[in-house]
């Protein structure tokens, strides 16, 4: 995958474990990309962060001093303002209202471009991925949660961070989700939801969602309940979407939009069956799977203006 | 209300009985408003539109001919498509894909600007009412049905005529709503709905949904029962708009709205105790009442481009 050609660019998306880094020349290839653990360092991890990325940074220089970075994309998970460069909020960082964007940019010496990174991933999607053809879109990753993103009239759509919480958007009277809420989807139609529900059921831990999915395809009937009634769930809130947003294309990715046919025929007519006059919107498998973030990262870092120094 | 200074333009709100024509002069002051019949002649009934509209326009002309409207703005309900001037469907006006604003254009022999009923009244709220204040706004008509409209970073967002249909998006498992789908929103939340579901338990067919809130509020257990459902449900509709959209404010008119703190007030606690990390969006009142669709009509006619001729 390359982005095309542009400025070169240090691209960092950071997770709750760790952190992916690549290196993209002019050319848009990534020259390399690496993973780096998490430095997790409680009230102490944005600066820990911000020291962890100019060291990957300054490794990465050593090493391609032929390729001069002119910015960098930083990503992160939680809730998070682009427009400010704040990290608000992140479960698994542990930060509240962190000042990445500032941080990371005074480590690094290079303008920063601060982002979510399923808003990231989001737009890599629409411009190099499954969404290049549509201005409208959704896009969901369902894997351990479920985390979304708003493409309206071809911009992202943060809305001060908060847009695409499509996760914790209530669809049912239970069960309590760890975020506060009573009902979000994705304690009843996450991968890490599927797998729970069928634990809980079968009295078996199954190897991730997919097991549960392969259980059901092999007529299992516990395995069938659970994936029934999280299917369910999604087009309940596919339908939502529908209703209110009318996107062109939901584009669904993370570890469950890999079941394929098992997960997209089912959404399909059950969604189709849900609906009335409604536009249907494409379901549409994402396309480039875990670099979605990181790609999304250095897009991002390349074509937002930078800040005056 | 007056709209500001502006281009003098005739307005026109095409409802299912009447259609409300005014016609504001260079000062944006209404000079003439009134209310015709809809002509509804089934097939015909867009050509027999476009004749009433010009035999209003012409009627006006000819009253005050000191002023000249340069274009015209039409609104109709149903599902319509500004960009292309189609009134996709209508369910109460009987058509499907008509080309309205090509056929009052010629018949009126101005430049029409022709959009959705709800949209130009949320419009109207955005420029001159409740939502003055807020660039994400979703606009919500509680009434026999529930219309609603997305204002997405200051513009509106139509997605091809098919956003903003919140009071068709589903929220239960049932009952069957007549647009054929199943659990929409507007059949347990609309004012209709209200009335309707009193009704069918009490026995006595109310004189509209305020008279429920007023058995409501005087204790009449039955009324509790029906607008506790009908909370409880746009509630869940919130909290879903919320979590997705996020939008700044959510405004709502409508013959429900006038109820005042009796809806507003267990919205707005509901709301919070449903929601957990999500931004709460304020709740507002619609302020422009019965003519916010005339006046969206007007403004939207005012600023957007002539078409070529």
């Amino acid at each position: 995958m390359t982005l095309g050609r542009g400025r070169p660019i240090l691209a960092f998306d950071v997770g709750g474990t760790d952190i992916k880094s690549a290196l993209f020349d002019a050319d848009g290839r990534a020259v390399e990309v690496e993973r780096t653990p998490t430095p997790l360092a409680g009230a102490d991890t944005p600066a820990a962060l911000a020291r962890r990325l100019a060291e990957i940074g300054s490794d990465l220089s050593a090493r391609y001093p032929e390729v001069r970075p002119q910015a960098a994309g930083v990503v992160v998970p939680g809730i998070v303002d682009p427009e400010r460069g704040i990290g608000i909020y992140a479960s698994n960082l542990g930060w509240r209202d962190a000042p990445i964007r500032e941080l990371a940019g005074s480590a690094l010496g290079l303008p920063v471009h601060f982002d979510h990174d399923v808003r990231a991933a989001a737009w890599a999607e629409h411009l190099l991925g499954g969404a290049r053809a549509f201005d409208d879109v959704v896009v969901m990753v369902i894997g351990t949660g479920i985390a979304g993103s708003l493409i309206v009239d071809g911009k992202l759509h943060p809305a001060g961070g908060y847009a695409g919480e499509i996760g914790h958007s209530p669809v049912a009277d239970g069960p309590m989700c760890p975020c506060g809420a009573r009902g979000c989807l994705e304690t009843v139609a996450s991968a890490g939801a599927i797998a729970r529900r069928y634990a809980e059921l079968a009295g078996v831990v199954p190897d991730g969602a997919r097991e549960v999915l392969a259980h059901a395809a092999g007529g299992d009937p516990v395995a069938w309940q659970v994936l029934d009634g999280a299917i369910d769930a999604l087009v309940l809130a596919l339908a939502q979407l529908t209703a209110v947003l009318a996107p062109e294309a939901i584009v669904i990715g993370g570890g469950l939009s890999r079941a394929g046919d098992a997960l997209f025929e089912p959404l399909r007519t059950r969604l189709d069956e849900r609906l009335s006059f409604h536009r249907r919107p494409l379901l549409l498998p994402a396309e480039l799977g875990e670099d979605a973030g990181l790609l999304g990262a250095a897009l991002i870092a390349r074509e937002r203006p930078d800040a005056a120094a």
